[in-house]
């Protein structure tokens, strides 16, 4: 099989990551008699110094004729705290989401037994936890009108979702819902947001299409509340896009260790494949990044491919070092091993 | 010392509740020589039921006219469902904060030893956790405009804030923090809302006012998972309304006993006082529901009386409970009291 590849390295340690999955990508290749191209492109603060755009035409171009994105992470804080910067390198990340109709971020949270004793939860909190967290991108609060008046005393953003940018990866969730344990809960707050009332009428009319799965609802503050409190209750999650941002990032820290979950965005055309941290900037350069967020989302864009033989042999090696001890300074920060060298094991493992 | 108290028992274990912290508040009135009248009110479902309006202008009025509010709990499912309803419970509520411009929402997050077993989180994660959460709580996308389109197929909730809103609550939260440990956090998305760049912006002038308080700045999505990852950062959190809903309810996991936690909102005049738990409509009626939540919001209003050694009194008391493993079901499913019981030992020990 031949299939073309953007990557983005993006910022911080992106680069670092990326370049692992790549490694870990080729190995794959030579052992399943494939031919992946690769074709790097920039975004976010990498971009903005380099070309003054967070998100360059070309990179959405090259985006649109590629099989699929790998990406490594955005942002830098030198934006962060200025308030009245004109371009940020989020935007290039908003904009790509929105060009390419990435309206899906999927997002898994299982545990690691070997990993167990990182998690900030109590062991009989995380057996049998494996859920998904279907989380709309590409409208909500992030892509509503945004106003600043003239003498900067007052903001707004406003939070607009049509009946078809619900129903698109309500559909989505159902058929994941329909091949796993048949349950589906809508995360809103349609106590007090109309947008949340129109996510929850559509979801009840779309839920009798898919009969067998169950549907619930919960208020984002209490869902907030128990999926720390009891997250195997879960299995397909889905919501707007502020609040699966919340959400996804807070279930995360039930493995114990963010820097190994992967993520995808799908759409309409091309998907895209990240690792959930983000640029870390404190480490980047340092060869100390963990790489297996960016390995697991190269498993994710194999899948995609409809490479599962591949896509497993990537996640048993990633297990297996995980298993042998093999692991960065985020897990263990006495005995670790180097970016590099866990992109080498789990290559060689393939 | 003579004060007016409204009491609105609201819905579910609201009434239950309210009862034992009236209770408790009439053996603090008898011991150290006050007295308090009570004036009874309608808010939420139960008004709705009684006069068809979630919120009377009775009940306004005598709030306005009141030296404090203990409130129970509002809220009942079957409203929730019903995307279409017209007139819903929490209305009474989001409408009493506007009218009353209780525009701070104030939780204290602590844990009890008696109770860490109880906590999802590991022992390590508990320790020395102390942290308040000041949440905006008359603005933002609460009370933005709200659109449904004629079709009902297209819907907005705006998020809107003034300079003003965010520097009342800044200068709140900046004088607690420094009567505390001295760090402000403040809790937004700043990389993508313009609101969140309004609220940076204003803090950061702010905080020049105050300089022995230490700033930081944590994107919402991090500080969901920061709070469960290292809650001992934390001394004064500051937020906006939604992202407050949300990360306070988050945070309340913490302790393990949900139905243990008190919060007030604050304002320019006459303050309210309220548990942080639901109106719980499945144990309402039972006397199975935990009053501590609204009994410690009692202790809470006696110390915004002045009535600081009542207030301490209360705790005391409330802790004496908990030692000595008088608890309600929530905290023990197999050897439990009831909601009154423990209303009369609090009492008594006062
Ligand atoms: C970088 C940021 C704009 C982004 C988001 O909020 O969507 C990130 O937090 C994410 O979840 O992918
Ligand atoms: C009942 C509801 C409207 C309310 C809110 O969202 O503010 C509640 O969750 C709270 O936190 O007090």
């Amino acid at each position: 099989m031949e299939k073309n590849i953007v990557v983005i390295e993006g910022d911080g340690i992106g680069p670092e990551v990326t370049r692992q999955a790549v490694k870990v990508l080729n190995a794959v290749a030579e052992q399943f008699g494939h031919e992946f191209h690769y074709r790097y492109c920039l975004m976010g603060a990498d971009a903005i110094d380099k070309t003054g755009n967070p998100l360059p035409d070309e990179t959405i171009e090259a985006c649109l004729n590629s099989d699929g994105i790998l990406f490594g992470a955005i942002g830098h804080p030198k934006y962060d705290n200025d308030p009245s910067a004109k371009v940020r390198p989020e935007q290039g990340l908003l904009k790509l989401r929105k060009s390419l109709q990435l309206f899906a971020n999927i997002r898994p949270v299982i545990t690691y037994p070997s990993l167990q004793h990182l998690s900030p939860l109590k062991a009989q909190q995380l057996e049998g936890v494996d859920f998904i967290i279907f989380r709309e991108l590409t409208s909500g609060i992030y892509f509503g009108k945004k106003e600043l008046s003239q003498d900067g005393n007052r903001a707004a953003d406003d939070c607009v979702y049509t009946r078809e940018e619900i129903e698109r990866i309500a559909h989505l969730a159902f058929q994941y819902a329909g091949k796993r344990r048949k349950k589906l809960t809508l995360v809103d707050k349609a106590n007090v947001l109309e947008t949340s009332r129109l996510w929850r009428k559509v979801v009840q009319e779309i839920a009798l299409q898919y009969a067998d799965v169950k549907v619930d609802f919960l208020f984002v503050d209490n869902a907030a509340m128990q999926i720390i409190l009891n997250p195997k209750q879960f299995d397909v999650i889905l919501t707007e896009n502020m609040f699966g941002d919340i959400i996804s990032d807070e279930a995360s820290v039930i493995s114990g260790s963010l820097g190994l979950l992967p993520s995808a965005s799908v759409g309409t055309g091309v998907a895209l494949f990240e690792p959930i941290h983000g640029s870390y900037p404190q480490a980047a350069g340092k060869d100390i990044a963990n790489p297996l967020g960016c390995i697991l989302s190269a498993a994710m864009l194999l899948d995609h491919f409809g490479l599962a033989k591949e896509a497993e042999a990537v996640r048993l090696g990633v297990e297996w070092t995980l298993i042998n001890g093999f692991v960065t300074k985020d897990i263990d920060p006495i005995n670790f091993y180097f970016t590099s060298t866990i992109g080498e094991l789990v290559s060689d493992f393939v």
